[in-house]
């Protein structure tokens, strides 16, 4: 029995949370699969503040560590800005105590949707490349970190090994696609980034097959839009990270296209969306359940190897995106529920 | 008498400088103001440490500190990577010496020159806005900051004071212009963002016609791209502005129209392309001259209040760039001295 700890989250999270789930338990109804899989809710962000006092509950870390993978929907929304402990420090509480330390993005531009981004087509045609952003160190959590009315102090903190692993699965990565590593640090300025650059330079050795580029993250966030076809893999630290990946993110021309993991040490993996809890829209029918969607069927591939399920839901959604069922941010009107059914009735056809 | 030090520095610099002065000279000596200026030549970056073994000299410190104006061409090489104080420290120890704490830059796309940036036209077109970045403070100079061959530490550090001073600034200019500030900063995660929020939510009670936007990093590392023409003025700290305004100077599609202004507390300010050295066509009468150009034309606009002959300046240049006489990075094949040439003649010719 495969267990998936599922945390709706806030705003829209709960809503295409479960548009994913309907959508994955029709799939797997078809093929037959529906008792290998079983799934539990929990709170988190602020939705655990309102029903249990805690963006990040025990409960939910202790369930989160028996799980065979993890589903997130999002967090975070006005209401709960001014609490003592944030949603958004439940989330990073959540990432720290689950080892969550490689946050990995695809950024892939489709053929048919090109015309949505904000480059030109010429541009951004064909950019296909994933970001592994380092998630638990660094400015985040290093320590000295407050402030007094008149001064603050944070601290960007690095190990050896906490650099290494991140950098590791970068290239990995790489070796399994065009042999292309953007390595992305402030070597000209940190003594976190040559720390990090002279590990590159180490490792990279290991790889003699992977072409390295290093880059600084300035003139990272210019190639991503100059000529983002050029990337292949990317690796960086924590802040540039969370900075370049939500740049890349606006390549596909709509957030509601990109899914996101992050993986652990030893434990279970984590999906999520890369967009944020839009709570402007959200109860309202109207959210775009893509990215769940393909958060989910990328749990299916990284964590439980359904390379073929995966493959056939993704395949499924996109006929249904390109027969016309759009939501808004995609230029159409369709609702939540209704690309829901669609996607569940072509299920059922091709079975 | 008023007086301009120059500093060439590497690659590109000296070609772009040369360009930008000869058209200053001539345009002086066209309106009789040639005797009003002066001009001396110091060493910066890789050029200092060929000459006098310091990328920058206490002299030429003393010469900055004496000036009414300062131009710096461009700074760095694959040659000097290695040097114990490399082209970069000494820019840092000049913006550090002479107390240069705001760095400006201003981002216009030119209805003209649209076809060249990346992004599409409809997003584009009508871009105008003005970037604030703190030059002195947070992750850059902050102590501790060193690495050991197993951990690296580095420290973001803001006093109120410095926080202040540019929040200050960006007021200021948001006053003067559409009344828009948008204060950038990452307070969902570190201490420093937290009091920069309060700094500018205090300050923005002094101007209350102005409306304030408040963006997390990573989201203004989107807004960037997916909705550029909203901003009017931007301010945020060193390390986001250093990595945001590299994204903003590609909106115009080419790093060679873009000058900037760095600002002291009581000293001259410095004028610099936004761009590096361009090792790799210098030398060659390539480069364009045009953001060294407009660097001459904001010193002379913001330094010497000479508006009106900084207007008749730009307007010639952007006549002769009209007329297609266009340099690489523009899509055309003019050399360096012959744009500059050209420029000089209509000079003469407007007379
Ligand atoms: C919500 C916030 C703390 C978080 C981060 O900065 O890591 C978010 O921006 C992200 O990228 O997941
Ligand atoms: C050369 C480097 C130290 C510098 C910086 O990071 O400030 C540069 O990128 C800049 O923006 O002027």
């Amino acid at each position: 029995m495969t267990h998936i700890v599922v945390l709706p989250g806030d705003g829209i999270g709960p809503e295409i949370t479960k548009s994913a789930l309907d959508i994955l338990r029709a799939a797997l109804e078809v093929t037959g699969q529906e008792d290998i899989y079983s799934f539990s809710e929990h709170w988190i962000g602020g939705a655990g503040i309102d029903a249990v006092n805690d963006p990040c509950p025990q409960e939910t870390i202790e369930a989160c560590k028996k799980a065979d993978g993890i589903l997130l929907g999002a967090i975070g929304g006005p209401q709960w800005e001014k609490a003592p402990k944030t949603p958004e420090m439940g989330l990073l509480q959540l990432r720290q105590s689950l080892e969550l330390y490689a946050n990995v993005r695809p950024t892939q531009v489709r053929d048919e949707l090109v015309h949505l981004s904000p480059l030109k087509e010429e541009i951004v045609k064909g950019t296909d490349f994933v970001m592994f952003r380092e998630l638990i160190g660094g400015l985040y959590f290093g320590k000295p970190k407050y402030y007094t009315d008149e001064e603050a102090f944070d601290t960007m903190y690095y190990s050896r090994e906490s650099i290494e692993r991140i950098v590791r699965q970068g290239f990995e990565m790489a070796m399994k696609r065009r042999k292309k590593l953007a390595s992305i640090d402030k070597a000209n300025v940190l003594a976190n980034s040559k720390l990090w650059r002279q590990i590159v330079q180490e490792n990279s050795k290991e790889y003699p097959k992977v072409d390295v580029e290093y880059l600084y993250v300035d003139a990272a966030a210019m190639k991503l839009i100059a000529n983002p076809r050029d990337f292949d893999v990317i690796v960086t630290e924590n802040l540039f990270g969370d900075i370049l990946s939500d740049e890349a993110s606006m390549l596909p021309g709509s957030l509601g296209l990109s899914p996101s993991a992050s993986y652990s040490a030893n434990g279970p993996s984590l999906y999520e969306p890369i967009h944020g809890s839009a709570p402007d829209i959200a109860g309202q029918d109207k959210a775009n359940p893509l990215s769940m969607i393909l958060s989910v069927t990328m749990m299916l591939k990284e964590s439980f190897a359904e390379d073929k399920l995966a493959q056939w839901i993704e395949e499924v959604t996109f006929s249904a995106i390109e027969d016309g069922f759009l939501p808004g941010d995609l230029g159409g009107t369709t609702s939540t529920s209704t690309l829901t059914k669609e996607i569940i009735n072509r299920l059922k056809k091709g079975a």
